[in-house]
């Protein structure tokens, strides 16, 4: 068998065709017809682009370009948030474009909101740099391993997510929920942190380590809370409809009060409170409310019954 | 000290040979001999880069450029697949001459075999997209959060895993193992999922969250599986032989069958089957098998005993 | 409204005031003065340059690039080192003269100090070679799933994430903590493990899977010690001092000895010590030393008493 | 003077606003109202990579990708050629946006008329292509330093030009002439050959060496012609009106019959004819018709009278 | 003969070491002694960039880049041109360096200097549009091919090279003349027009098709030229030293008055003027100075004389 | 008509289908056959590349790398050199593999003189620096614009143009001709200068200006030859065989002795000789031979008899 007699073995033409029919099958199934159009969803990779911007826009001089100086920060700005904001249209315009699609909306119509969307989530970054800027402070405050609040802006994880997730939640709330997401998912990926867009979240939010934690879409936060990797803040179970189909949408998750910390592992469940200055102790599996004040810990931890020295 | 002076104080040519002297004690101690011949391993940035072209492939309105329309979606799948092949092949040529050299096989022997790997891997193609849109279906079934199964496509962390996995384990069962290993570390790398390339995994599989999740080589996973962050389906201990060395290979993970959920931080260990339809609650630590139907939870999960309110 | 309309709509000059405003508060409350240079902190860009380059000096034919061949190791090794150095420098200058700028070094002290970071640096590398080689030596001893110390060196996060931590360690003891603490934070968010880079490592070491792994800053890690996903060696308690402020720096972490193994999700906290030869079993709440040899675990692991049937 | 007084040095904002009056004084004067739109014409970059495009489209297995085989050919044009399509039809947009701006056509007209262009200039590329094997093929016979057809389409300056030109003779016939005129001047600025898009040149046309070729707008070529470096088919004298601007568009450029060779340095200017089968010599410069089978040359090649020997 | 015997074969070690003599043969021959610091000279790969930044700062709209909008403007040039200055200087730095090596400046000296040239260069960019607005409006006028002013700007390669030459002539003359000199053959590749930076050109100045100009160093040329193609304006002699030596930088090529028209292959030698409102027609060798109003052309061009009909 | 009627007009499957027919029809003409493997042709692209690094090669601490020391210089040589030669290699055995493609050579034939013609070019390498160092110093010596040797090399067309002729002239007379046709036109591109790789040239040869100048396969140059733009060096006419095909590769070309100069725009063509120390006058028309120290020029340049002025 010579080498021109395996060269064209691959067989293209009917993996191309193999490939089409799992496509029609599928779109029947979703019930989707053949369009003209282009691809019609959001892309990560632009996203990603423009979240770097903003990284840049929202700190200039500490995660912007190398060469910037402080003399041309508001030029650099300028520039640079006209291109996000002009890279974030068309991306909220797919959105719209997917998700109104059974509303029948005009172009005209979904160009409008389209603007409005971006308008009013540029209007939003001063607001998010300041609560950024008390999410630094309350991560310098609350790690005994941190040198300086450049440190902590340039190296956290904790920090990073947060970022995304305010940008994220302001998306959210302005109706672009799948660009959210896809945000949310980015700073996953980066950092093992999830939180859903939609969890509100107070200033002076702080989370070491991170990897493994993940914050539901109904979670409430206040001021000043700290969390440590793996904790996580999850739905109970999910109420079905009549025909066994989920619910989607409805509050779910735990509210947690200012000025908590919730330790490595722990889990709360379901619609419940941890009231204003808790303590929530390592690897604490937790589905009722607990006052204000409340100091929860798993039981081994106090007393290392379990433990057995073999 | 002048700035000359500092300037070539950097001892490159005492590192070089300090490295070079390090490496030669490796290849001695491995019983390498020096040979003349390029590096001698499969690249990650090739793979990755194969599999952005697969995803493409397998959902080309979704996840392909964004300029494609849906009437050129055959030209680009074609001129895609081939690009990604003929990257592939050198990447099994590598790995087989690697893994096989000491089988003593020709290179008109690597070659051959290396192309009906390729050949074989292609033909899976659209089974392995059939699978995949089993996979959106049940991710979009079983998340409350989840608003239209291309969000679920393009924002899940779990079904990325799923999909490098997919990929993966055909080419495991077609003998590139170590290939496999390194697609299913990219996707460990970007979602925090580790699933072996040797895990065998029904349709309908869904992971929500996923972070920390671990799947071992000997894993069997049946239909509509569910499983959250945090799961481990792992080995118990790892069987010697006469010499001390591990035995490499054997069966040592559970298997788990049809329409079973597993919660968060669940760590299920060893030959052990999980009955149909079972419930694995949250951080439970299973060893032993159970019977389908069987729903199994941590004492404090139901009793709060251990939990201290101090 | 017409499409000329919408255009203008972007407030991108009010949003570039608002953004200053936030700046200037967060300068002033830093008690920072407006400075004319550039850009004052290292970029993570630059060091993630730097460590390919870095994998690839120390690993030429596995991680260096593809055309690389035998014959040319020392010429790619000695160009790219000085490369990798010639980059580095700058980014020590930027870290001193951050971490420095209250102790009015004139620049050329500054200048000499990164000279003498890098060069020691540079000394270092074959030393961290060998390290690294006792670490695949022991990952492809200790893990049955791995078929040959080449696939261990290329798909191992484990294997990363101690390349990336002995270098950053070294950086660290020299004092380039942030930058150590940068190199960190690009492990972490590649493996889900998150060594801080102050924390001692002997040879031989291997982490396993390793999402959601968490090694303190003052940690301790003896020879040919082996972990598991999600172990955490962290701190108890945070002393404060006298203003209510963290005392940073002070050792709070474990001290583990020679020939540990530490399975998944065991958390051991505070300065205590796991005598050598020990084994402490998954899930596992160690906060007080144990005796060398010992063998710990969780009760439900022996008797699964608490799990309940329903 | 310290590094800080230097630094804030350069103006920025003086020259800023210099060149923001500047920009005003020069719209005043061009009667251009300040819009609120994005840039307004085409660019030279993206039809560089249409026309990089082009090429490959056109000679795939020659100046297409290097991985190309021929089973995917058709795969590969296919979708190149989509691509290729999609990225012309914005500059189309943008030319006749520009062009038409006093025109008062809806947007939807220019989109229509911009589709009809598109669509019309692919339709012509088999045309193309085969005009261009003939001008490959003269070339070959023409030159006796070529080795090979597949060399003179490799190498030769002249047949990129005449690629280049066959292309944007077609967008200039179809009102695209901006482009057309764009597509020239980047043959140009890479081989020295400067056809005026307007040119119309039969097959079998080849130059060679080429540089300081100059063909102008309404030059008509016919069939076998083949010219020699620095040649000019140019314009004598150009009419203007009664206000003395230049009278645009007329014909005042030469017509070359059918068989005829020009060589190097001859200058022919006006809107005379070069009859069928003639000769021109070198450096001659005519601006008469001549009769078909005209051997035409100047003086001193015949008799080197003028030449001294010093 | 085995792959394997073949591969060694490279000797470039052998290579290497010929190389090594060859150039410590050089700097022996040039008095150039071994040095530590890095590469000594300006980089054209960067003068590149920085000129693609100028013509977008000089012509936002029509040479910026495609997504800036009007509102956008200033932004985008305040941050461009801070980026463009920035990457300059140390191009300066490293000219100053070279070129006054032997004049024993300190490192201070020459940053102060360089801060100089870079600031005055940047103050002179709005004049320099104005220069090349007039330049376009002269092309624009007079070229019946020219459709648009916006088209001269975009396609001309005579205004390319005109913008380089204006760019360079004020580098030459605040003292960087490697870097002008560098410019304007980034020009005379891109264009094949070879105007020397030293050229002092009036306003209103425009080249036709240009391949093959050259316009030497102590030329000068008034308000309103127009030159087209192989136009030479060069020195006739070059007067020697004593020893045999060229004497560098004395005046020796034409001056050209205003409203001047030379034609294509004209060739203009020595210190001779050429008197306003003068025409030199098409390949006229001209070595003495004409009075205003002169109509010169070859006597070929009048009477045909030597052209023989054969 | 709606946006969607227009989006699928682009008629791509018949475009394909025709340009399909055309390439049959060309490869039918050729007697061509539909074979199985991939572009059978060079790449320009890669080319260019091999040369960018032989030019760092060959003068690394001016076009190397910007961040290269000297202290390095060996090791940025060995790995470059390396590259570079293992990149030409498949080129070389393209141009092997297609020239010699009805020489019914074995694979392994082509793999070896591959190599060979691979080898013998690097071992030229140094000869080649020393060579351009000579016609270095010849550029600076020769104008009086010059200020320093490095200006020369960085800013000369005629010298880079010279350095790719030298590289290419290696490979032709290796055999390699189709390579080193494709360099002589990048250098052509580049710089409008047009050296057949053919020319044999000695060393200390200059070139000023350059643009227009062409030197045909055949040509001879001596020593320390001065040439100006537009001068050529062709053939006077082309012996055809009985079929009236061109005889190819037959000397044609001038042989230019010793010292001599040629200025602006001479032609001087066919086999003639001009004797050592000879000076040629711009616009000369030159076809045969003249004695040693032979002062030529054209009648006008002495009497101006024909230049009237009107």
């Amino acid at each position: 068998m010579s080498h021109n007699d395996l060269q064209p073995a691959f067989k293209i033409a009917e993996v191309v065709a193999g490939l089409r029919l799992a496509r029609e099958d599928w779109r029947r199934s979703q019930h989707r017809t053949r369009e003209p159009g282009g691809r019609e969803l959001p892309s990560s990779e632009v996203l990603a682009e423009i979240l770097r911007q903003l990284r840049g826009i929202l700190f200039p001089m500490r995660l912007g370009p190398p060469d910037l100086r402080q003399r041309s920060e508001d030029f650099y700005i300028g520039y640079t948030l006209d291109q996000a904001l002009n890279a974030l249209l068309p991306q909220v315009k797919l959105e719209l474009g997917h998700t109104l699609r059974y509303a029948h909306l005009s172009p005209h119509e979904i160009e409008l909101r389209s603007h409005q969307i971006v308008q009013a989530f540029a209007v939003e970054l001063p607001v998010i740099r300041r609560l950024l800027d008390s999410d630094v402070l309350a991560a310098y405050r609350g790690d005994p391993a941190a040198h300086s609040v450049d440190e902590v802006l340039l190296c956290y994880p904790g920090v990073l997510a947060v970022t995304y997730h305010r940008i994220a939640h302001v998306l959210y709330l302005l109706g672009a929920s799948l660009l959210a997401r896809m945000i949310a998912e980015i700073a996953h990926g980066q950092t093992g942190i999830d939180i859903h867009p939609g969890a509100a979240i107070g200033p002076g939010f702080f989370i070491d380590h991170g990897t493994g934690v993940v914050i539901g879409e109904t979670a409430v936060i206040g001021r000043n809370v700290r969390l440590y990797q793996a904790v996580t803040l999850g739905a109970k179970s999910f109420p079905t409809d009549g025909d066994g189909q989920l619910k989607k949408g409805l509050p779910r998750h735990p509210r947690v009060e200012d000025d908590v910390v919730i330790y490595a592992g722990a889990t709360i469940l379901g619609q419940v409170t941890v009231g204003q200055g808790s303590t929530i102790g390592g690897n604490v599996w937790l589905t009722h409310s607990v006052a204000p004040g409340s100091h929860i810990s798993q039981a081994h931890t106090r007393e290392n019954g379990e433990l057995l020295d073999a």
